[in-house]
């Protein structure tokens, strides 16, 4: 399917502030990226570079005053995620070496805390796909969706306490418990199709069986039609903005729908 | 300037072939992609990677029959290039270790043959910008701007024994000679805005006093307005379109032109 | 001055497991490995990869029962660090795109819990060098260093209540406090020349006026002679061991002398 | 099985020079570092960095008068290379992102002249290692092994006119000959038990069936017991030593030996 998404930041700057923007999508598998723009109003210089993870990020000095950002891109992409249950644990020898750095505890994801919970849950579960699957719909089960109960500080560990969250928080959950059974998990964040109500999105990766494999469990059943602006390896690495000073958001605007052919 | 740049190829293909396409311009220091459009007719699957050098490559396998491509971007550039002459060698000693690749002799330019003809050309001048500029000069004087005297297969040393070649043979010269004095140089593909005839462009950039410095010995003088699409150590690296097998190219159209706002 | 290093690690390993080790240090500023030796007895595979930081690592599958890895290098090192008042703190806009990393919070460093405590203690401190050091020494005199209050899951955060730790708490908490004011930060795990009790040692880096300057905040002075073996984020990143698996570790042995000429 | 290697370098050098070494070997596929050393006499400040193709090498500037560079390593190394002739060539399509540079033509391996050369040697040939054994034997028969007949600037189409040269001229036309029909080749530099006569060594590589193979022009029959330095497209990119001005090599000795248990 083609989507057409956009996403719109209006701000106001009392003072020129140094901003992380990671907003520029990229073709890659899964995702072609048709057409895209770009926009700053009023126009500052912007450099952008590649982070580690080979996310493009943009650099800039805001200006004061108001000031805008628009993005917007058509996006060829997958309509279903892909659902193996056949696809088997790697164990640690056999992984990749790129891979190996999302087994690491991170900021938001304290997988050397998760040992208890993972027990519980995957129990009875055979390893691989199953087990990550098992988890997802144990967070969506048991984990209440909602606003207003997490902020910017909230990790995985805070999540499995309070019992609720966010998709920020929900996929932090996902990545800690997969890394703490070994499973290279990573976080992502994009665009989803018929969100409700109409947002960013966050959801999570696992690598089994040789590649990695989409997982939301902010949903009932697999759903595609997603595109990907970032992957880290968790949501300090993938923040959409990254602000250093004070700049009040005041209005912030996304829609993804079918683009017109 | 805004500069709305547009290229299309048209191919007749027989039989599926591997195509590696450097296409999508990037943000950096000198342009900001404020619009882009990358269109398949008809559609196949691609991927997308960054090379060595950071520039996005996009894969593909053509289909059989009529296959076109058209990209199209506006982007912000700069109007002037910077010209410094005060910027001065770098010892090798200092320089950064990533431009030490841009003094080694590469297929199409062969610095460890240039000794001689750089002594002749550089021989009353001062180290640094000057003697980029003196090359790029001599050049400009002492080889003919012409078509069909060169190929896919000409290099440096070639087009300094021939004296004729086109912007490919120009730069490449100039990057053999710079290498030759041990200031990094390295190719560029891109747009220049009102080149004559107007097609895809190729020039140079050798680091001085620090930084990166464009040098195009096809020009009287200096001119900005450039839209790059990859850097490397030369055409090898940068072909816009890399085809893995018979693929009949029956037309290509580029186009620059001021955007309107 | 020529240090000759050495660590050995002794396990006893019911079951086969998956290790990753960081003990090789490289050549770098500051550093240059004359000598080195690296032995596993029983002899197993091992293959070698370079990290996202730079670090080399070395991955294997452990032989079950007595395992011995022996490390040791004669290096030369610098015998002072700089310190460097002058210094000046770079503002987020100036900073190195590769160094942007080192000012998010990360899984033992929740830079973005520590305004409060960073407020009181740098609040009449000139920015730059100065702010790193007083939080140096804020640390050296407001921290009591000893063994048993913490984990492999204490965070600086953790640190910063209970007000004890050891060389990684301290180190954690420095780098914490660095990002909080958006001064790039990572820690360094290495050898330190008459550390006593002599053993591997942790410590950190910030970047200020165009450079990386180490850290220490359990030592009374600036102390040269070390050798650096992995910087990253946080010890998350560059644990000398990662092993995934149960496998105990029943002695080590870490020394570091002058040598022999 | 564990070799022993050295390789000591005595220059005389009337003006400081900066050098670029590649003399230190990583462990990797097929070798682990047991022990190394390396040693400059007289001592000066050498900094290390990992170039793009993942080498590690050695920058310095020399100082003037007598200078001496005496490496040494133990290495495990594979006693047999792998032979299969069922691996099979790679569709262009197939191939990974990483080794699409080592189909293009390069300094010293000009592939876009060897479409007629090749046709010859492969034509009866089926596709895959039996082309790359074809060509190794082709390059072992009719190229004749003698020194004194190619130098710093010979290249592979150089050598496949005058059907001469030694290790590197063998490796560099064997590497165009696989690009010439689209199978990745890199050239490698290194050590080889029992070469006769003793020297520091080069052959090459091909990428077959998902893995990169080795193959030695320069042998009878396939040979291990190597010790790799460095990969590259050519030897512009994996030269052991790299000066830039004048010093002269006095002597050189390199040996190979079992090591001692």
């Amino acid at each position: 399917m083609k989507l057409a998404i956009s996403c719109q930041l209006d701000y106001e700057i009392e003072q020129n502030t140094p901003l992380i923007l990671m907003l520029r999508p990229r073709s890659g598998s899964g995702q072609w990226i048709i057409k895209e723009e770009y926009l700053l109003e009023p126009s500052v210089p912007v450099s952008e570079y590649t982070d580690l993870y080979g996310n493009l990020c943009q650099r800039l000095f805001t200006p004061q005053g108001s000031f805008t950002i628009k993005t917007s891109a058509v996006v060829e992409v997958t309509e279903q995620i892909d659902v193996d249950f056949s696809a088997n644990f790697v164990p640690v020898q056999e992984l990749p070496d790129e891979s190996l750095i999302y087994l690491l505890p991170s900021r938001y994801c304290e997988s050397d805390k998760m040992g208890n919970l993972v027990t519980t849950i995957v129990k009875d579960t055979q390893t691989g796909y199953e087990q990550v699957e098992t988890i997802r719909q144990w967070i969506y089960e048991n984990i209440r969706y909602e606003y207003g109960y997490s902020n910017a500080s909230t990790s995985a560990q805070n999540t499995s306490e309070g019992r609720v969250g966010v998709c920020r928080d929900f996929s932090h959950l996902g990545v800690a418990l997969c890394r703490s059974i070994n499973i290279p998990a990573r976080f992502v964040v994009g665009y989803l199709h018929e969100l409700k109500p109409m947002d960013l999105h966050a959801w999570f990766e696992a690598y089994l069986g040789g590649r990695w494999y989409t997982f939301d469990a902010t949903q009932t059943e697999p759903k595609g039609n997603r595109v990907v602006l970032a992957y880290g390896r968790d949501a300090a690495d993938v923040a959409l903005a990254t602000q250093f000073g004070n700049m009040e958001l005041v209005s912030m605007f996304v829609n993804v729908e079918q683009a017109q052919e």
